[in-house]
């Protein structure tokens, strides 16, 4: 029997690679999407869409209202414009697009589901090279997370602890992109933007992120922009 | 200006007594009850009439399906009988009403909202002694999640980290209800029947350990049961 792995799926890039990295490495692939208010929806029908391709047991999108916790630029209707850094300092300081304990909250619901599915392994796509800002993107956070559920849970305390997997910590967006272009991920059926319309904008950090890295790493990004950056 | 502390509260007897114990102790109190499909969903109003006499800041009823990710007697329509242990073996296994990464997963959402809120303090109602089975009822659990929230939150790493309090820890159910009889816990608005109609059932576990912990203090829950066990 194949061991399982529950990957969280937001239908962005980063977790849409992560879940093709853990289908790639043998697992047997539950999905677990967060619909957590986030203006940029769009991602969970993304998110559906590559729970199909990869041929998911099972995808679930648990919808959790963190707007009644906390307040960010990431949470629709929210009150605080999405902070356009210079491009330069994104990953210096903590974005007002830090939602507090987000992935601590994540990584709890999917170690939930993998305990009750009798999965090994938890995927997640966090990076530490973009993301240096958030403290919930760092390898320390996730060695002290899996010490946690290791005393937490009863497969831990039974000797069988679930790992978590962060196959991208250390890449760089155009590593990350080259990867999935290897795995053969469907990158236009992944979504990044954080405004979230029709076509991605091309001027928020994630956009230009995602744009840097598809340049560098010389291919060509399916998806359809608003407006591309100077420098693209 | 006073301390602010989150408290998980269920409307369960040791969450209001730790609701009245953080108060006591000077903390403005928000409550945060978690509606996650549980049979005894009496529980949640009575959590909402305790954040009222408490005079709670705020109090949120946040809704997770927890059924969509877990199997467990305790979620409401699930085809698992609760389990009526013979009363000497409460607390020697992990009882079937273990809900995978339940407190983990209560704990992350209240640290959210506790970041949120800039609260220093997160106080939690559960007990190593009734619950030993509960691998995620024990001090070294508390303490390894303490050292994830520390890592993997802005307050954490800017030096505030949000303390994990749980005054009941090492408290036999006794000792919970005269604490809570000294606090002036209004016990008639607590629940803590697994089985939740008109009346607590007075058969089920968690009626047996309280109507024990009443005798044995010496004082009279003033809950209408429909049966007492024959020792009481």
């Amino acid at each position: 029997m194949r061991s399982k792995a529950v990957c969280l799926l937001s239908g962005g890039l980063d977790s849409t690679v992560t879940t093709y990295y853990a289908k790639h490495n043998g697992y047997d692939i539950a999905t677990l999407s967060i619909a957590y208010g986030q203006r940029h929806t769009r991602e969970l029908s993304c998110a559906e869409t590559i729970s199909k391709k990869v041929s998911a047991i099972k995808h679930i999108t648990l919808p959790i209202n963190f707007s009644h916790l906390s307040s960010t630029s990431l949470i629709k209707n929210s009150s605080i414009p999405i902070a356009h850094q210079q491009f330069q300092d994104i990953g210096k300081t903590i974005p007002s697009t830090y939602v507090p304990g987000r992935n601590i909250v994540f990584l709890s619901l999917a170690l939930s589901w993998a305990e009750a599915l009798d999965a090994t392994n938890v995927f997640i796509g966090i990076n530490a090279v973009d993301y240096s800002g958030y403290p919930d993107c760092r390898a320390e956070f996730i060695s002290a997370f899996e010490q946690m559920a290791k005393l937490g849970t009863k497969k831990g305390i039974e000797g069988i602890p679930i790992h978590i997997q962060t196959p991208l910590l250390d890449k760089t967006k155009q590593e990350i992109i080259r990867l999935g272009h290897r795995l053969g991920v469907p990158f236009e059926y992944t979504w990044s933007c954080y405004k979230g319309d029709s076509k991605a904008c091309g001027v928020c950090d994630s956009c230009q992120l995602r744009l840097k890295g598809f340049k560098e790493a010389g291919l060509t990004d399916p998806l359809s922009y608003e407006t591309y950056p100077t420098w693209y």
